[in-house]
């Protein structure tokens, strides 16, 4: 059972589990939190900082690497692992998303989307089979299907005709590109807004697809705590048990918590890298924000609980230095360490549930970041 | 003969000499080239980044850092090697040039200058004894006098009076740090502009002080490659052969190395960083533009003949996207090559000055980049 795609759980604690899902270029460990990469690059980072904190698997954006350097120039540079040095896991994702929120005039039809470049206003279209195309050239282990993300706020109809558009580009996206076809893996999205007749809707029709792997897609997009964790739990226990679940754009340190205690493997978001060149620093005492005066004098580490290169080397006033002096050099350090944060917060996670403690780790961390 | 300040000669070749120099924090392997780390940084690299690269010494401003974050807050981090974790020799200027380049409202008296912050506008005075105590404060292995830096184009008559200003400020200098008062050297600068005479008279000046080295200042403030070369072939000799040598804020491969040729043991320039932050990369082919279209498909090393972390990983076509896209990496990995190229530079010299092949070493880079 360690073929590509395979999917193997070692231990539950409740709803949340812990196991490895085997992709082309290697084993993740989930739950995992995956850094985002948006243009072959996590930002300020290398890839040996990435191994040096542990990443294990990391996102590209489809839509930014389309648009630049472009998929077809990463295809013949062997492909995204080789032209960025990253030799360990990749998902990608369909587009879909900066589409909807990045992109301008924004045309939707049956066949796909047309849209213009942020970059150069520039006229495109994205189908489901266009989409898959890209992700074959950038030749990334997870690819995930083309779907309409709709705006927070959208009613209960526009919601079921998207959702229902969703699971037809989601067919489109698979028969493109059948199970085995290659080494590459293919993720279904569930949809479905804020309406849980929806979400199980969407669930059903997807869930039925033959995918590797089941996303929800459609949260944080602007909607209140309690919102997202009903569409949470209502949505994550309709997905295959048997399959890598991923929540996708989430989230703060508790998001991803509550999406690991209902039973979901896999996260990602701009979370911690963005706050790192914002100087907001995620640390075992809570939100630390480094530009403040109170730094100044402080020759304490970040957090000591933290063995990242960053807390290994630096004090609170150095860093806060770096920040106030805009020197670049600050927006790699704040990203080691907002990363190890996040990736230890993940592994941690995975030790608790095969000790069966994951309630009280969950805890420990509720009682410092507030929902 | 190990004692701190100590300079010792190991090999000539022709004026060029190769040496150590013993600082308070580790012996500086000369002739040297160091990088400039402005504001306790040198932009975009981390302390492990400059070791990996070989870098043996390193410069900061005391302008920038007496302005921010403040010589007083440095020294109470335990002084600047201490606070920005780099353990090994640093060298600081007296801040007189950015002064003169930089600042708003210079008034110059006797006493010293009066200038306001290029950051808020604020007031600030710098007298000979100021600059030291700030340098004091910054613990840095060797300290510079306050000088005057004549504008290029400055008269005789003005050029005179600011060269004898210059040597009743060193000499306040060396005054308020006599020989012995701790483990920090000073050295005395040489002014007089684009006049040999005045050269003569300031060397004859400051060369009579009893410095632990002397740098060569005034040049690369605008003037053509001759001048300079001029000025630096007239002024070299006049420098006591037995101390350290310095070129202060010089330059390009070959301005090294006609330095070298002169006699010079110790440059500093911002060229590699800067050029590396605006994409031109010095190779042993000559000099790169990254961001030209020819290398967007470019699977090659930027520099075959170079073994720093930016050549053993990636391509050029990687390299060229990371800048084009404006990513935070494209500053590290180039700043990492260009300063490894300086550093390979004059560990080179240094080989080729043992060998007593200083002469061809030096034409081999006269082929490849132009005077």
């Amino acid at each position: 059972m360690t073929h590509i795609g395979s999917f193997q759980i070692h231990h539950t604690d409740g709803p949340a589990r812990s196991g490895e899902l085997v992709t082309a270029h290697g084993v993740v460990p989930t739950p995992i939190f995956m850094p985002v990469g948006t243009q072959g690059t996590v930002k300020s980072l290398s890839p040996d900082d990435l191994e040096n904190l542990g990443a294990r698997i990391i996102l590209g954006n489809t839509y930014h690497l389309y648009l630049r350097p472009g998929d077809e120039l990463v295809a013949r540079r062997g492909g995204l692992h080789r032209f960025a040095n990253w030799p360990h896991p990749i998902l990608t994702d369909s587009g879909g998303f900066q589409v909807f929120s990045l992109a301008g005039l924004r045309e939707l039809s049956e066949e796909g989307v047309t849209f213009r470049s942020h970059i150069d206003g520039s006229k495109h279209f994205f189908s489901p089979e266009k989409v898959i195309d890209i992700q074959r050239n950038l030749g990334s282990d997870i690819m995930m299907v083309l779907d309409e993300c709709v705006p927070y706020g959208a009613d209960h109809a526009y919601t079921e005709k998207s959702l229902q558009l969703t699971t037809r580009w989601a067919k489109r996206c698979r028969e493109a590109y059948p199970r085995g076809a290659g080494d590459q893996l293919v993720f279904g999205i569930v949809q479905g807004g804020f309406f849980e007749d929806l979400r199980r809707q969407s669930a059903e029709q997807i869930c039925a697809l033959d995918c590797e792997g089941f996303a929800i897609g459609g949260l944080s997009v602007g909607e209140s705590k309690q919102e997202m964790h009903d569409i949470l739990q209502c949505t994550a226990p309709l997905l295959p048990s048997a399959k890598p679940r991923y929540l996708m754009g989430v989230g703060t340190p508790l998001d991803i918590l509550n999406g690991i205690a209902a039973g979901v493997d896999m996260f990602d978001c701009v979370l911690p890298t963005r706050n790192a060149r914002n100087g907001t620093l995620f640390t075992s005492q809570g939100k630390v924000n480094i530009k403040r005066a109170e730094y100044q004098e402080d020759d304490s580490r970040l957090d000591p609980a933290c063995g990242c290169y960053t807390c290994r080397t630096f004090s609170k006033a150095y860093l806060r230095h770096l920040y106030t002096s805009r020197e670049l050099l600050s927006y790699r350090l704040n990203t080691i360490h907002n990363l190890t944060f996040f990736l230890d917060l993940v592994c941690g996670a995975r030790e608790a549930i095969a000790a069966g403690t994951f309630a009280s780790y969950k805890k420990g961390f509720e009682a410092v970041y507030e929902t």
